[in-house]
């Protein structure tokens, strides 16, 4: 996906909350501002959002000093997930198709999103998700590919939301290859927060070799795009991994919830909505 | 009232908006955006947020090629303002309280603010903010203040909401000098505008001598200058008009709706609150 206008006020409000999290100096935080504004004229249209994402956070990390602002929060977001699981767990054992309910926690787990949002009610949104219809609903091709495939490729988001990952992974009942960003960025999932989600139990966690908060390809390392470029079912969870793979031909199912209208115009849907979306599907 | 930090991404999506209104054409508005993030270096967290505004609007001007991208907006705002005179009217006629009723009115009309607002519905807002508490409420003051005084000063915020303030200015009934801005500046009232509400019929129409949103001193004319520096009771409309005068000491009473988190945290209030406010009154 590319970068669309309303994009720009977008990076300039999450530098600042990212600033704000990792200083109360307010020189600081107006630096980054500064800074931040004077690097959208680089940001081309063409390129995708998590690239500039990158970019911007890192320029928060350089003038605050802080590499990994979100770490604390990260830690808070994966010890509130875990503490839902045996809830998510009895949600999924009650529930008449198994795999739906896992979809749907794995995307409730979605909205640990601190790019996209300042705060969030998980408990109320786990509910919501479970109850809400889809806007875009490739199910049965879902199900119908994932009957014919060996093994899984699925490209992890936020830490916390690793937890409901876990939940789809354990009803997946296939080999998964889950993937984290190299190094921290955002509250994204780094291989330390997919361990302590325990997904070292159910998947082998692999680095994209970027960490870009989103796995644009040609950032990642040659590893992962062999992985990626063998795997002939990969999910891609969340909005980042959307904007960086969207115009990807591979077989790939995007789980997300849409946070912005950026993105919901994009899919032509709308914000707060839910997407199961197999790759070149309406 | 000093720059805050939310004021930098609210400058860009301000800017955003204005260039849309102003041109369709997407590279111009990626270069506005550009060039207003350069400039955001250059505001000092100590300025009056409209003093910068002027300069972001004026560079959206310069960039898109018009002075004036409200303009149509203005004219649709005052007819729509118009065609609720009369139910306005009829609601001052009805009440117990012809002065707070009218004070009620010309805060409902401070709605009409596409600088903080996309878009609004005029109608719901009416009805809401005459049942609403005020958040702060020096209405005592105002009416004890108007009582002692032989004319008021009134500085008008925007177009159409000049129909909403010519129903307090009705019962206010004592001469009343108008203030619009000199030069079109987002959807603010400019003399034209004010015409067009019948501002004319009901008070003396003067600018203030600067298209800022707001009437910053230090821009204003000498001629403003004056007549403020001489004026026992003045009346403030809206965000922009608080913005640039909240740190003053002459007599003054900002009437305005909370439209940002800014202004709720430098009042104390709420977005949404209502506020009739009498300088240096808590």
């Amino acid at each position: 996906m590319r970068t669309y206008l309303d994009c720009f006020p977008c990076f300039l409000n999450q530098a600042l909350r990212a600033a704000r999290i990792a200083t109360d100096d307010e020189k600081k935080i107006k630096r980054v501002l500064d800074e931040v504004g004077m690097m959208l004229r680089d940001i081309p249209l063409d390129s995708t959002p998590p690239e500039s994402g990158r970019l911007i956070y890192h320029k928060v990390s350089e003038i605050t000093g802080d590499l990994d602002p979100y770490r604390e929060i990260k830690k808070e977001s994966t010890q509130k997930a875990l503490s839902f699981y045996p809830y998510l767990k009895s949600r999924v054992e009650k529930s008449s198709d198994r795999l739906l309910t896992a979809i749907r926690i794995a995307i409730a787990g979605n909205v640990i999103d601190f790019g996209a949002y300042g705060n969030f009610d998980l408990s109320r949104e786990v509910d919501e998700v479970l109850e809400k219809d889809f806007a875009v609903f490739n199910y049965n091709k879902f199900k119908h590919g994932l009957d014919k495939v060996r093994e899984i490729l699925y490209i992890g988001d936020n830490a916390g939301e690793c937890v409901f990952d876990k939940i789809l992974i354990e009803e997946i009942k296939k080999p998964v290859t889950y993937v984290v960003r190299d190094a921290p960025i955002i509250n994204d999932a780094t291989y330390e927060d997919a361990i302590q989600a325990g997904i070292d139990n159910v998947a082998t966690i692999v680095s994209s070799g970027t960490d870009a908060p989103g796995a644009i390809l040609e950032r990642c390392s040659t590893e992962f795009k062999k992985l990626y470029l063998n795997s002939n079912f990969i999910i891609s969870k969340g909005q980042g991994n959307y904007e960086a793979l969207s115009n990807e031909r591979r077989p790939i199912f995007f789980l997300l919830k849409v946070k912005c209208r950026v993105i919901a115009n994009n899919l032509g849907v709308r914000v707060g909505d839910i997407i199961l979306k197999g790759n070149g599907e309406e």
